[in-house]
């Protein structure tokens, strides 16, 4: 199962309505641009790389009503505007309108189509691939520890097959060590607000049969205090060229934590998550969400019923930042589907030098 | 309003039941001592100062049954293995067994009421100078201000009036500064898994008129990072007599935001506090509770009835660590009822010569 398809009727896209997990599978339809956006608005589908896939497929579905110029760079600026923090956005549609460009308007909607799979199936490419480079992270940890010890990862978030379309990010070292039968066990941080570790991150890994243990946010200090945690990987929503990482709200307290404590601290991500036109990350402009996520929560009543519960004094207000920027100085390496980079400009442009000398 | 007294018919005690909070304010009675452990144990009272108080108090019941050396022995073993961080429990007892020693069986129910009684009065009049002495670097903040600007003070879990018996201790000197007219805004970390801070801290911010913002733990880190917060003071449930300190889980990832962005972080306390027979933090017991406290959630439905919701992927397993430790290199200063100190071994035994000698 992926995050996000063609449906059978050759035109709509079905995802996986994320809102509704754990406690519910369940499948939604976009049939519009609108439908598109409202998924990414309304986190139905998160996480950088599959919200790309989604505005690829969103703008194609623009099509059917008009596939003028004009027409595309509304569609592309209202899918934008959606969310602001995630760089795969404006990468995916840009490179939408760079593939539309030149072909004649008749002949647009079949290949935005084919550019929208292409980026979906070149992404569980990369996520292999991502997960090939950690996996010998992981190696080189287990290879340190006693015969059978499992290798204990901490993440935040979720960057996994959710997030993107397959294997995830920092889940793909995760689940290619687990396949090969390296121990492994991983420290699930629930990430407050909308809780995206203890909802989607273990629901993933308990699917696949992975060890791990939902935790607050607040433990994971503790737990590298005490020894606990050999490795942390994470996912992004954007890197800037000096290697600065934003992501999920509480990722710089983990990379803090994880320095004070000596514990290696990587970050996942594909190529598309990298920004060229920013050298400092405290330039990426910060989400601020709806503050009910704060004041609320959803959850299951013992009878099934899922509902929403107010769980803050009342009247007190709220804020929900949803993004925070690690300094690259606090990372230990970038995990991409092109190798381990160090987090410098150097080591970026090592990497991907075609781009590095563009930007 | 304090948040415990002897009942009206001058044998009972009364508490206000926090686990109803922020919802509802209920009353609770402990008739018994096994009511004081359950109150201690259920956290329907909480707060290290609190505890103490409680655990005092009921000792205090006990004695109706059987007033002996052995009985009391009895007694304060088993309301000390409620909980094992907070050391005002350890300390409250103490004191009520060496109140008791030397009096004779006959008045002893007499001196162990008026003993936790004016552990209680004392508590409030230990809140207020730890208020006194932490206002002070309040308005020092002020002061460096463009007049009218509020300052900024984060705050973790509650340390609160409801923490202790009145006042509270890292919201004394926020109370004080307040009503006097300096302006405050708090940053209220939700604190995760039990929500005190959003829970009671907002309810009792709200309640006295201080102007803050409920955020979700992982905030704190990317609010320094920003120059949001001018201070951060908290509670603690044990300072060892090196100045490390055990508070709610989380405590540590917020000290090394503030130490990575320079904002000062200050920790409240009153003297019974302070461990002085260790010397580490690290050795300081760790309390791990039920982990349906991080799986499941309370909250208010829209038709006020109050539920627990399942919030977490079915299956998976929790770790639910109650305290961390942050290292006396990460706190600026220890504010106690007798003045601000370092938190070295030299600051805290110049505050109390008395006790640093004897241990």
């Amino acid at each position: 199962m992926r995050t996000i398809w063609l449906a059978a009727d050759g035109r709509s896209v079905e995802i996986i309505d994320q809102t509704r997990l754990p406690h519910e599978l369940a499948i939604a339809t976009l049939a519009t641009v609108e439908d598109a956006a409202r998924a990414i608005q309304t986190m139905q589908v998160r996480g950088a790389p599959l919200i790309g896939v989604t505005a690829a497929y969103g703008l194609a579905l623009s099509l059917h009503n008009d596939a003028s110029d004009a027409a595309i760079e509304r569609a592309a600026a209202f899918l934008l505007k959606q969310r602001p923090t995630a760089v795969n956005l404006g990468w995916a549609l840009a490179t939408m309108r760079v593939a539309l460009r030149d072909i004649p308007h008749e002949r647009r909607i079949t290949v935005a189509y084919q550019t929208a799979a292409q980026m979906a199936d070149d992404d569980v490419e990369t996520c292999r691939n991502i997960g090939a480079h950690g996996l010998a992270l992981i190696e080189d940890v287990a290879r340190r520890k006693p015969a059978g010890q499992a290798v204990n990862i901490l993440t935040h978030c979720n960057a996994g097959w959710l997030a993107c379309v397959d294997w995830g990010t920092a889940t793909s070292p995760i689940y290619q060590a687990h396949d090969k039968g390296i121990p492994v066990h991983v420290w699930v941080d629930e990430t407050r607000p909308r809780n995206q570790g203890a909802a989607l991150t273990a629901f993933e890994l308990g699917a696949h049969g992975v060890p791990h243990t939902i935790v607050v946010d607040n433990a994971g200090g503790h737990l590298m205090q005490n020894g606990k945690v050999d490795l942390v990987i994470v996912g992004t929503d954007r890197v800037t060229s000096n290697g600065d990482v934003a992501n999920k709200i509480g990722t710089y307290l983990k990379a803090l934590a994880a320095r004070d404590t000596d514990v290696p601290f990587y970050v996942a991500l594909p190529h598309s998550t990298i920004d060229w036109s920013l050298d400092d990350g405290m330039k990426i402009e910060i989400e601020e969400r709806a503050t009910d996520e704060v004041l609320r929560m959803q959850g299951r009543l013992d009878d099934g019923r899922i509902v929403s519960v107010e769980i803050a004094a009342p009247g007190s207000p709220a804020g929900n930042p949803a993004f925070d920027v690690t300094p690259a100085r606090l990372v230990s390496g970038l995990i991409t589907e092109r190798g381990v980079a160090p987090a410098t400009d150097e080591g970026l442009a090592a990497l991907y030098p075609e781009r590095a000398k563009r930007a």
